[in-house]
Formats: structure tokens, C-alpha cells, sequence
């Protein structure tokens, strides 16, 4: 064990002094938890994690995720410290303001060196988890022949909010039973939240609730660096389970109101700010400063991760070439070059087949060929059908597998596939109910906002799941998905798109929705837009009527088309798998495909909300506006409903009349 | 202690048989959860459980929620063998089928004796805490000269589906800290999920798990009937605490594929049906019958409950008069006659204000007048402004107050508050920031198609919220929300539209989503129209020009309208809080409105998706689509976005261009 010396304490004071002065300067900002936790991470920095500010990309890094994103100052403070190019003083300075590296909330698509987008609390544990998975998972795979690749950990701080969201006790419970050894939680215990203490709300025994889940537990003074870094010590040697150490902190510590809700949030005052320096032994009028002895301090720890980085890229070249090739592909994510031609084709004359079923056909080609693939479902694996052929599953101590049982933890599983993403080296994929979407909504916001390369997986999609009734059948999720940014929605419409649709899920740097049917579906004739977002599927030249649909009512419209045409009349039917993908194209080709001075019909189980843009205003919806599903087989309910071809006809006629 | 007899085992059976024959007539449905817990159910009915089956609404019943709501059949089974006169064995033989009283899932919209809306797990996990603190509340209040009003029990059967959920922990937690010793979950601890053994997934000490919230925890054989009614007199014992019995069940008990994830769902086939029939001892042949002398002592039993109920409405009678009104008062959900003057009006002259602050003026005027009135907030009290002038906090002994401390658990919050909305004589609110919807988005579902009378108060509803950046600010929820059937959403402009948007939030039967602003808004000089869903702020008789906007930015269209005006042109400015009202209205006064042949500008700080259906086809939008927000003080933010005067004029007078 180490002893720590006064350069130690005003190391970690540093970390205080810059969030006082950045929160203090953008009058905004929440100082309480960088202000607790610097002594805890001081101590992680300086004797346990390994990252190069130099380059933080280094594959092998040790992952620190501020689950509680609100301290965001924490890591800025820290990248600042140990020397990360991309965060100057100046930055600092512009906390929280336009175009700024500093964002109120850490986010990694715009700061280098920030691991996941962090804020609406419990999300980073269950990233943490995602990370973990991955590293054990990579582990595996790439860890022989002599050589180490992948061997880091996974650290996440923690907060009472943290703790007390759902998604917290999901990932815990999913990490207890995976037995990630190399995942500890720093849970900055500091009993005070924005309401005021914890009590108020919040007495669980936290030590017991997570060895419950199979977690070795600790409880350290936040403020002893010797008790803190025995415990980090411990944790390490812990290599079967994860480990939560407790920091026992005071929140905002320093601040004359330190260990109340008011040091949590808001800036304390210029007067405060100086009282807190003066507690720290910091000149008080100094702002932004970090004396040199401290500062040079700082870049030694951050050099030694640059060291790090060096010895293992120098490990890396003793890997055999075919390992390291891989490796290196694993890394940069490549896709196979023959991935049209591996993907499978369903011919038009086979008998119909659920997209789900499909999507399990398609997947049982693409996992052998694309080792990045991690699979896994919501405990609705026969269902969803995303367990490929001969997949195993991965099991506390035995990552060889490609399939994750995510248990019935949506959004958990959610979270950590953004964390799998946001890894590297890993493209996750995972399924549920498409009605079951809401449960991890926060997380598919959070891949959109952070470009995570996630994959869901939705079956189900529609009323035609038939008998399992309203509770199950989703009526506003495909337009509750379409209304947000940065995620690509595809419903495809046959066992072809689907096949497209997978194509399109690997090659999208960002998250994609597949939205795909219980029910099995006709194989179109012709399949050939996909990519574009809509196509005609039936063409006509200088059309009367367009029809317009997704998923399963594309061949519902094809069969209403075929007695329109019966009637002489010029049908064009529009398939239409993705808005987002479509929004892409240019106005000439959309205008093309959808003229706005034809006649429209719009055809789709679910609601009619955002479809009027893609129409004139000679338009009509058969859609299911203002009521939720029904409880009946298949067949009643698509006629309940009004989804049959005969209908079709009818409000067609009815629109040309 | 009872001892049990053959009756008592054949009258468990039948539960067993009734469900064996819906699930294989409708060749669909779960067998799995009633064959397993049929035993307890039993004993639970027998010995504890008092409702009356011929009158489901009397208030002072215990409560029994089916949180593993795939087991429909097990309630289907309950109402019919009590007699409850809605549930004839016709309704059960027409189990999910189309208009049945017997759907997929228990939906009490639908099934009289039905107390909520489950399928989606861990709902009613959430569902249970609300009653029991609907149940502790009402009874502070009306349990006090000499008579006892509210004395009943909160009884859920969860499963391991329900456990593995975020929600169900949170929910626990919650009950746990709040000491609800009148709640007691029965676990339906069979061991098997859908993808096989929850040993796949799930390894958690359930026991132990629940002891670190604070719960008293039972296990049980449960299938011995002596056993379950031991823990269950235990559970009445304790009263400071809610209680988990872990009933070791055996999954589709008595089928041939009992105790594997193949008896969870799907009929099983005749001859499993009668092969399970045999090994009750019942007659393989029989289809859904029930013997005569079993079904009188079902009958018995629900007599048991008839009578309970007399005695409890006989001693109603004993209670002074006004406390008897009162509770009449409280059952119907009264509003005070003088609602719209007791409403605080805010002058146009007086200074601008969030409409966050002005609805926390709203309830402090409310809350005192209005006594079902129950608030709440997941944290975010001073942020949400819900916490009305000298109301105090529900504690632990202590249900007094007004206000419940939720904790960060906005999903439970809002489960629970869909329980106390079901429960009766309670009208929940609850806060958090708008953004955090998300995470309750499966529960605000549940209300919207249950019809519960749920208040949701979204504060910082844009991304005018500022510094805290694009995970805090909503983009996407607006449209998302307004996607959602049977859900009202109001989005008011300023305090006395607040003020409007409370009086119709109180007098809705469903849901209300309330969505309000974290800045300052000007006092309207107008406000008349809130009821409509839209009105005419600014108008013209022949406007030239439509500025169409919500909340903050119908004050910012106000502004622009100035300008416009002021170079000649005639301007409608309409304030739209709520797209649901206005769909309400006939399509004359909609179009006299919003005349599509006038051009329009829509201002709103949220996605435009589904705003093309209140325009015509020369209309623009001012809105932010594609991207997330941004981290920056409010005016920053906004200029950055666009929402300025200047901008509105400028895309208005493109528009006219």
C-alpha cells in the first residue's frame, strides 16, 4: 500500500478548484459529485487506470463511465489534468457554453476521451455492463496464442440517483449473474439528493441489495485515499464477481454548505468558491489555475498511461499475424467484402414467411461470417427468433458463446449494448417485443444521441400479433421510433427487405430499429429499394393512385392493388421500410416516387401521425387512429380493424370517387 | 390453522381444468402461472382475500393484482367460480376472442373485477405499491371516530418476468421505504422464463434482495395448502412492512410438460389436457366444467365476500355524517363546484413566469381545496415545482401529508400513481423533467388504454431549458406523447393557459400529460380557448398569415406578429396547448381555425412530425428536426435553434414570398 502525501491531496483538490471555477464561471452546473469523488478517483488515476490522454482510442484502455453525468466536470478536469490535447484550459473555460468541448453533460461524440453519453441517471451502469461484457467477451476470443490483446477493466461511478432508477438494478442483476469480475462500481455515497437527504426516499441496505445480485461488496471512507485504494486493491483481486465499493462521501465537499442538497447543484458563489479553496489549502483568488508542481504531477500519471499504451502495442506485435489481422478487423468493424452475396434470397414462389423467421434465416448466415456479431434477446429468444444456428450462449466463466440472455431486462440490455458499441469490437444486437421498445426508450435515445452502432430488434409489430391483445400490440410505436433523431427505423415488408434491412443495420455507423412481424408475410415480387427507403414495389407510369405502406400491409396493398388494376385502374404501390432512409434522398426522387398531386392511400397498422408529409392533400389513411389493439386471432383482428384487401379497394374507390 | 381437504385441492383444480380448457379452445394463451399458483390463489381466496362478487367497485376490497398478466385464465377462472355475475362460463369459452370480456391480458377497461391493466411485466409490480399507498392514505384520513373505512390488503402475484424488470425494483424499494405493511406479493418462484430455466439469465437471492429494501420475506411449498396459509396469517402479522412469499411453484402443474419453459405458453394440446385432468383427479372428458359441489363452495366463498362487504357498508352507517360525505365525496372523485374561481389568475401585466411556477401556484390554491389530490415528484421537487405550500411528505407510520418522495423511479412513480388512480378516491400527480418521460413511457401507456385518471407534471419541456444539454432536453417527446391514444397532452403558453390546462387535467377521466417550461413566459393578453385544444391568441378576421405554436413559443410568435403586422399584414396567431382537444372539435370549427388555404407557420421547439396535418400545403416549419439540442445558456440555445423573433419573420415572409 502507498503512502499519500500532501501532493497527493492537493492533486485531487485540483479536480476541485477547476469544476468550482468552470461552474462558478458558467453560473450553472452541479459541483457536489466531482467535489466528492475527487479523493476516490485521484486515488483510481494515480495507482489503477490505465488510459493514454495522448490517444484515447487505445483499444485496451481501462473504461471510467460517470454514470452520474452530472458531475461532468470530473471528467473534463481530469482529461484537462493529464494532459488530453483535447481539452485545454480554455475549454474549461467555456463550460457549458455553445459549441463548447464541455457540454452540461459528458458527451462522447463531442469530447474525446468521454466513453458514453451520460445524464439520465442509471444509464452508465448498465453501459458500464456493455463494456464489460465486451471486454470479457474479447477476452475470449483474442486472449491465446501467447498473446494478452484484451485485459482492462470497467470502472463506473455511481450515485444515489443512479442506484434508485430500474435500469441500475437490471444491470446489476444481469453483470451478478454474468460474474464480470472486471466491473467495479465507485457508488459516491453521499446520502443527499436534489429533494434533499436520501432518507426521504431511499433506505435500502445498498451492501446486501448488491451481493443479493452476486457482487462482492466494500465500504470506504471517500475521503481516506489509503482506505480507498486498499479497496480498489481488493477489487482486483476479485476476479468472479463484480465488486461495488461504497464511498462514504460528502457531497460538494469544501463548500461551506458541504453535505446538504445545496451543494449539489448551481453555483455556489464566488464567496463560497474562495471559502472552498481556502479548505483546501488552494489560493483563493487564483480561477483556472493548477500550480505547476501539481500540474506536472498530473501529466506523469497521465504519461504513464501513454507508456502503457506503448508496451502494449509492442505486445500486439508479438501476436501471429493472423490473430492480429483479425483483431485489427475486430476494431475497425470490418463487414465481409461478399456481404450481398452471402446474404440469403428468399424466392417469390416459397410460401410466406414471417419477417422474424426471416430475420433468424438471415442471422444464421451473417453470425459465421461476421465474428463481431454479439446476439441476444430479452428472454424472448423462440420468439424474436435472433438465436443463431449452433450460437451458445455466454455463461458466468465461459465467453466463448455469440448470445447474451439478457433475462427480461430491456432496457439493461439496451444500455449495454450501447456500451458493447461504444467499446469497440463489437456490434450487438438484441430483441423484445416491438411494444416493449418503451421500456428501453431512454437507452435507444441515448444510441442516438451518441452514435452508438446498436441493433434492436423488434417483433411482434403490429396488431397482427394477434390473441396476446392490446398490452402487447404496438399502435404509436413506429411513429413514437420515426420522431427521433439519429436512430434509422426499417419495417420491412418481406423476407428480402429484411435481408436488405440487415444489410443496411451493419452498415449504418449509427442505431437501427428493425421492426418485424409476427405473422408470416407473402414474398414480393421485386425487391430492389431498400437502401433508398421506399420503392415502388408495382409500378405504373403516370399512376391514378399511389398506395402507400411498410411491413405487412405492403402485401395486403398488393393484393388490393391486383383488384384495382382489375378494375382499370393505374396502381402504383409504394413500399416504404424506412422515413429516414427516404429523407436522405433527394426532393427530385422523392417527388418521383411520391407525387404529391396523386391521389394517396396510407396504409399501416399503427398510427396515421407524420404520415401527411409524405402525401398531397388528396389523401386518405387507413390506419389505427385513437384506440389501442384487440385481443382476437389473427384474422378477426386484421378485419376489426379494416385491414383487408376488400377495404383496401374500398377506401381506395372511395378516395378517387 | 385449517386443515385442507380433498374440496380444497378439487376446488384448486378447477381453476386449473377452466384454464386448461379456455387456453386449448382458443388454441392460444399461458397455462403456465395458473396451473402453478392455483393452489395458493386458493387458499389466498378462502382464507383472506375479501371482495364481493357481486359488486367489484366496493371500495374497502382487497386488492389483487395479476402482475404475471399472461395468467389471465387464473382471474377469468376466480370471477367466474365466485359468481361474479360479468364473468358467465360463456365469456371464458370465448377466451381472446374478438369483444370477448376475456382478452389475452386482464384489461379492467374492459372485465368488471379486473383491477388493472397488465401484460407488460413489472406493471403491476408498480401498480400494488399505489394501492397500498392509496389504501394508508385514504385510512389516515377516514379511519377516525370510531369507524374504519379503509382497511383492506394489497395482494400481487408476480413472477420471475415481473422481478427481473427495473420497474419491480424499483416499485420494491419504494414499498420497502415507505413501510406498506398492508402489501404482499405472492412470487410465482417456478424457476422457468420463456428462453428456458431462469438459471439462464437470473441468479439473484430473490430473499435477500428484498430484505435490503425492507421487506419481511416468506417462502412457501406452493402447493401446500397448509404451508401458504401459514405465511399468509405471518404476512398479516406484520404491519410495518410489506411482505414477499416466494411460493416454490411448479409451472403448469399436472401437465405433461410441467416444470419446463414448453408450460409457460401455448396450448398444450388435448391430450396433455386430459392427461392433466387426470392427474387432478377431475374428468378427462369434462370441458369446462366445473362439479356441482365445487362450484358451491366457490360460491360459498364469494358469498363470504358479499357479506364482508354488507357488514363493512352497515358499519359505514355508523360514521358521523360529514366524514361519511366526505368519503362519498372522495369515492366519486368531487371537484369543488367553484373550481374556476377558486383558479388563480395571473395578470397580463405582471412580470413573465414558467409556466412550472405558475402551475406550483396552481396547486398551492388546489391542493387545499381539493383533498383526493395526492402529488409527487421523482427528485426533482424544486425543479417541478409540485411540492404545494406546507404539504408534508408521506412517511414511513405517517400518511398525513400530501406529497410522496419517489425517489428517482420514475417508472414506479408513475405505475404507482397509475394504482392510486384505480384504487379510487385519489387523483395522483407526479413530476420530473419532461425529458424523463421516456423512462415511464410503458406506464403512461398502460393509463392511456386503462383509462386511470393520472396527472404526469413534464417540467423543462425544450431545449429552452439550457446548460444541462441535449440528454435533458426533449425533442421527440412532444410528438411521441401525442402519438399515444387516450392520452391528453397540454402544453400550455403561460400561467393562466396553466391554470386552464390544470382545470381540464382535473376533469379528464384518462390520463393528462402537462408539459411546461423551465424559462419565463409573457402573460398572454388572451386566453379563452385552452378547452378547445387551440384558440386565436392574435387574430384577423382574413388573416394573410397563420403563426401556429405551443408554450414557449406562442409568446415568441406574439413578438414576431408585432413585427409582422406593423409592415401591414394581417396575422392569426394561434396557441395549440393540446392536439387531442382540438380533434375533439367539429371539423367546422377547426377549419374556421386553420383555414388550410391561409399559409402557415408552425413555431414549436420539438420535432414537426405530425404537424402537416393542421396545414396545408404552403406551410413551413419552425421547428428542430434531425438533431438533438445543445448545451448553452437559454438565449444561446434558442438563436442557435432559430426561435427568435427575427427568424419567425423572416420564415414568414419567405412563406408569403
Amino acid at each position: 500500500m502507498s503512502e499519500f502525501s500532501e501532493l497527493d491531496r492537493a492533486s485531487a483538490h485540483a479536480i476541485r478548484t477547476l469544476t468550482l471555477d468552470a461552474v462558478q464561471t458558467a453560473n450553472s452546473g452541479h459541483p457536489g459529485m466531482p467535489l466528492g469523488m475527487a479523493d476516490v478517483t485521484y486515488v483510481l488515476y494515480k495507482h489503477f487506470l490505465r488510459t493514454d490522454p495522448q490517444d484515447a482510442s487505445w483499444f485496451n484502455r481501462d473504461r471510467l463511465i460517470v454514470s452520474a453525468g452530472h458531475g461532468s466536470m470530473l471528467p473534463y478536469s481530469l482529461l484537462y489534468l493529464t494532459g488530453a490535447p483535447g481539452m485545454p484550459i480554455e475549454q474549461l473555460k467555456r463550460f457549458r457554453q455553445i459549441d463548447s468541448l464541455t457540454p452540461g453533460h459528458p458527451e462522447n461524440h463531442i469530447t474525446v476521451g468521454i466513453e458514453v453519453t451520460t445524464g439520465p441517471l442509471g444509464s452508465g451502469t448498465a453501459n458500464s455492463v456493455g463494456m464489460a461484457i465486451a471486454e470479457a467477451w474479447l477476452a475470449t476470443r483474442f486472449n491465446k496464442d501467447g498473446v494478452t490483446l484484451i485485459d482492462h477493466h470497467t470502472y463506473a461511478i455511481v450515485s444515489d440517483g443512479d442506484l434508485q432508477e430500474g435500469v441500475s438494478h437490471e444491470a446489476a442483476s444481469l453483470a451478478g449473474h454474468l460474474g464480470l469480475g472486471k466491473l467495479v462500481w465507485l457508488y459516491d455515497d453521499n446520502a443527499i439528493s436534489i429533494d434533499g437527504p436520501t432518507s426521504l426516499s431511499f433506505s435500502e441496505d445498498i451492501s446486501t441489495r448488491f451481493r443479493s445480485y452476486g457482487w462482492h461488496t466494500l465500504t470506504v471512507d471517500a475521503h481516506d485515499m489509503s482506505d480507498v485504494e486498499k479497496a480498489l486493491r481488493e477489487a482486483r483481486t476479485i476476479t468472479d464477481k463484480p465488486t461495488l465499493i461504497s464511498c462514504k462521501s460528502i457531497i460538494g465537499k469544501g463548500l461551506p454548505k458541504q453535505g446538504t442538497s445545496k451543494a449539489h447543484s448551481d453555483a455556489p458563489g464566488w464567496d463560497d468558491v474562495k471559502a472552498a479553496k481556502r479548505s483546501y489549502g488552494a489560493d483563493p483568488e487564483a480561477v483556472f489555475h493548477v500550480a505547476t508542481e501539481i500540474l506536472a504531477h498530473w501529466r506523469a500519471i497521465g504519461a504513464a498511461g501513454t507508456a502503457a499504451h506503448f508496451a502494449w502495442q509492442q505486445h500486439l506485435q508479438l501476436a501471429p499475424a493472423e490473430l492480429r489481422a483479425q483483431f485489427e478487423a475486430a476494431v475497425r468493424g470490418d463487414l465481409p467484402a461478399n456481404l450481398d452475396a452471402a446474404l440469403p434470397f428468399f424466392d417469390p414462389t416459397e410460401k410466406p414467411i414471417a419477417t422474424r423467421a426471416a430475420s433468424g434465416k438471415v442471422l444464421d448466415t451473417l453470425v459465421p461470417l461476421i465474428p463481431n456479431l454479439l446476439g441476444g434477446s430479452a428472454d424472448l429468444t423462440p420468439s424474436n427468433n435472433t438465436l443463431p444456428k449452433d450460437a451458445g450462449s455466454l455463461k458466468r466463466g465461459d465467453f466463448s458463446g455469440r448470445y447474451v440472455r439478457y433475462g427480461v431486462r430491456e432496457h439493461a440490455m439496451a444500455g449495454a449494448m450501447n456500451g458493447m458499441a461504444l467499446h469497440g469490437g463489437v456490434v450487438p444486437y438484441g430483441g423484445t417485443f416491438f411494444c416493449f421498445s418503451d421500456f428501453m426508450r431512454p437507452a435507444i435515445r441515448l444510441a442516438a444521441l451518441s452514435g452508438a452502432h446498436t441493433i434492436f430488434v423488434f417483433t411482434h409489430d403490429s396488431v397482427g400479433l394477434g390473441e396476446d391483445g392490446p398490452t402487447h400490440q404496438p399502435i404509436e410505436q413506429l411513429s413514437s421510433l420515426r420522431a427521433m433523431p439519429g436512430l434509422v427505423t426499417l419495417r420491412p415488408a418481406d423476407a428480402n427487405e429484411t435481408a436488405a434491412a440487415w444489410k443496411i443495420a451493419l452498415q449504418e455507423s449509427g442505431p437501427v430499429a428493425l421492426v418485424l412481424s409476427r405473422q408470416a408475410l407473402p414474398i414480393l415480387p421485386k425487391n430492389n429499394g431498400v437502401e433508398q427507403g421506399a420503392y415502388a414495389v408495382l409500378d405504373d407510369a403516370a399512376p391514378q393512385l399511389l398506395l402507400i405502406a411498410s411491413g405487412s400491409e405492403v402485401g395486403l396493398c398488393m393484393s388490393a392493388a391486383k383488384l384495382l388494376i382489375a378494375q382499370g385502374l393505374r396502381v402504383r404501390v409504394v413500399s416504404m421500410p424506412s422515413w429516414e432512409l427516404f429523407d436522405r434522398q433527394d426532393a427530385a426522387a422523392r417527388n418521383a416516387l411520391l407525387p404529391k398531386d396523386v391521389p394517396a392511400l396510407v396504409v399501416e397498422a399503427g398510427v396515421s401521425q407524420g404520415w401527411h408529409k409524405y402525401v398531397g392533400s388528396h389523401a386518405d389513411f387507413l390506419t389505427i387512429d385513437g384506440r389501442f389493439g384487440a385481443s382476437a386471432p389473427l384474422a378477426d383482428v386484421l378485419r376489426t380493424f379494416g385491414f383487408t384487401a376488400e377495404n383496401v379497394v374500398t377506401k381506395a374507390l372511395a378516395l378517387l370517387a
